[in-house]
């Protein structure tokens, strides 16, 4: 069986500054992702913001079905030029699945267009993640909703294109809501953005926050979307034929 | 200047059977609609479900620019003649806004093709909606959010169409979240849902809910749409000279 | 493996009264398309107008996952009990495709909400439908368009709601274009339009338009949708315990 | 009345380096398209490439209602803190209308989130527009339809998210359809795409294009949709007090 090669790319700063984090990712987040979404049928690896080529070199994004974003104080630091290479590997149908705080890195901004911006507030809150998509993929194993103990508030207004397809909607305990999880298509990729994951709380350790990731890791995986006939664009001589 | 005719249509069954719902809207919700929303531009007339012809005979739904619907608990008194009338005439242009528990009236269902299932608990929770569309006509005068002390909530999962634009988002205080201002097209016709109302609380009394209400009716008004030049089908021999 | 149980439901009228309907579809437009869609996932029954209960009795409806529809003449002759069971089974999950003629259906205004009113010349043009949705399951097998020699020209503006998503879009010899392939959810099911099928000319015997509604069918199957877990709404407790 | 002021952003570079084209457009397109635009309501100026700040430094950027974008071979050129500029200014609410070759112009691009790939064959193709939103401000003035006797053919598939509302649907003669007049939102801001207006062909002098640009500096101009109250994003401690 063909497996899906996922790349999680990580900022990895927090865990080397905040004991606090540290406390609670101590290998990094993006090693907590690994172990949790370890399957037969994947491939997964890691990347960080520290290494050569910010961890995205062409021959690392060229064997990428899927890339796990997360980022949150350094997204001034990666190089315009790989957010270019991120961006033309995700039309070509990488699928890309944004993390949390990553709502403001470079290549989500890219994708949407948009400023992305929404309101925030770091008070530890409950928060209820409502299921508005049943019957789609990314929601498979997860029932009407699921709540997490602890997260950093995002409230409305999200400020990302209308073609974002909502699959989660998310209650928050000191009164906001917000476009929790959400889809789009660019180009031939899929992307998804989720948006627990706060580096302070315990959540990607919750079964179903991996559940999720996991899921739309498949969803978004090109061999699904990549049908053998998939046109390139015909000489001109083709089209002139008609 | 002309002006816009507004028809109130309301159920009014609560008013005369539940005392509690006479005592906050002693002369029926339409009547508190029509003195809330009185205005020099707007011609306001009210109709209700035990009128002949559903209050809604020809003469007076082709005199009716926008309608506002309230109905509960006898949507299944409303004839099918009246459900057509009026869907024809929003195909033609005319403007509807469906309150509350009109979420199930035959009319919403049949513009929206959906069940318009939610989840609902009475329990008069303090509720807030987010302003989702800062610059949306609907949205004149209303700041980020606005809050009810008291409404019944209504919850996701909203069984409405993907086409549905969110106005509104509203948190309710046991833990739920609601798509609650919803604008839709059909035909030449403009939509739009929105959920405050419930009988037993003083909801249209409210400046916010007023004031929403009425920038809905100017939107949704066919002035505003039904340009001169806006085209019939032309003669077939007129497609057959291209 | 259990196989997807389609039912092809005909007019089944001009058949048997214009011979040159006839001489195409001897034994009617839906035993074409039975024998066009034979495949081992599939178990094809036939259903028509004049058959009791419209040929779709509940026994029939409750063991069907996808239902392909056939009208022109006799949209008015489909009883509405038949159209609130079709729709029904729909929001439960069975998907729909809607060909040619049928886009005047009872059940598909039903479901869009639109007049679904659009411009048509019967001249035996070319037309050629473009994919514009390389990726979607609905188009796989074709390339970046395909041909039909002869078809009925089906021009915009075609009334339907703005989440109908495109998957063909057509050019016709006589200068006119049209969303030729269309999807849209309502409920928990799936509905695809798709355009070509006049009853006089033979393109129901089309390699690819039999390509495309056979990838439709296996699109719209509510296996593909229906995940176990998929919730049905909690009783009210529980919502409460929130 | 206070004006639009509309700046037009012409490359500027066929026209002085072909003389087929000097010879359509003798001043630039961009001075075609001013005096063809010239209304009382409209404060128009011009920009092109070549001038300094690529003719757009902040203080014309923050003087601009509306701002109309022609590019095609230099797009490259255009400097990226330019096109960061200009987006930033988007967001806040300026419009931006983009014609034809400036499909792949990087503020489109970065606007969409998409390649904007497509088809194309220069052979002088008769085109005709069909009009898809026939109560939509863009539209005002236009009837079901118009035609241009010569233009560059560009086809589907047009590589632009789903986001995308169409507004018109071209024909062309040699079999090709594209979506040839599509709006978007982004922030604050309203933009939309046009096809028609190759160098070599005289349609920016074509009564239909140039009354639709100008329905669409009107439809986009900010002042339609910045209303005075529109909320910019509370203190946090406002948001703490929910």
């Amino acid at each position: 069986m063909k497996k899906i090669n996922v790349t999680i790319w990580n900022e990895f700063r927090h865990e080397k500054e905040n004991p606090a984090v540290r406390e609670i990712y101590p290998d990094g987040i993006h090693t907590a992702l690994k172990n949790g979404l370890a399957a037969d049928d994947l491939e997964i690896r890691c990347a960080w913001l520290d290494q050569p080529g910010n961890g995205l070199p062409p021959e690392i994004l060229e064997n990428t079905d899927v890339l796990i974003w997360w980022g949150h104080r350094a997204h001034h630091e990666v190089d315009d030029e790989t957010v270019k290479n991120v961006h033309d590997r995700i039309l070509a149908g990488m699928g890309l699945i944004v993390l949390h705080s990553g709502h403001f890195a470079k290549i989500f901004q890219r994708c949407t267009g948009t400023s992305c911006t929404l309101k925030w507030r770091e008070a530890g809150e409950r928060t209820i993640l409502w299921n508005l998509a049943p019957d789609h993929p990314i929601t498979r194993g997860i029932g009407d909703y699921f709540e997490l103990a602890h997260e950093e508030m995002y409230g409305e207004k999200f400020d990302i294109p209308e073609d974002g397809k909502v699959i989660f909607a998310s209650w928050f305990e000191g009164g906001n809501v917000f476009r929790s999880g959400v889809t789009f298509e660019r180009g031939r990729g899929r992307i998804f953005y989720f948006q627990p994951g706060h580096e302070t709380y315990r959540n990607y350790y919750d079964r179903n926050v991996l559940l999720v990731i996991g899921n739309a890791i498949r969803w978004a995986a090109p061999e699904l979307i990549q049908a053998p006939q998939a046109p390139g664009y015909p000489p001109l001589h083709e089209i002139n034929q008609l």
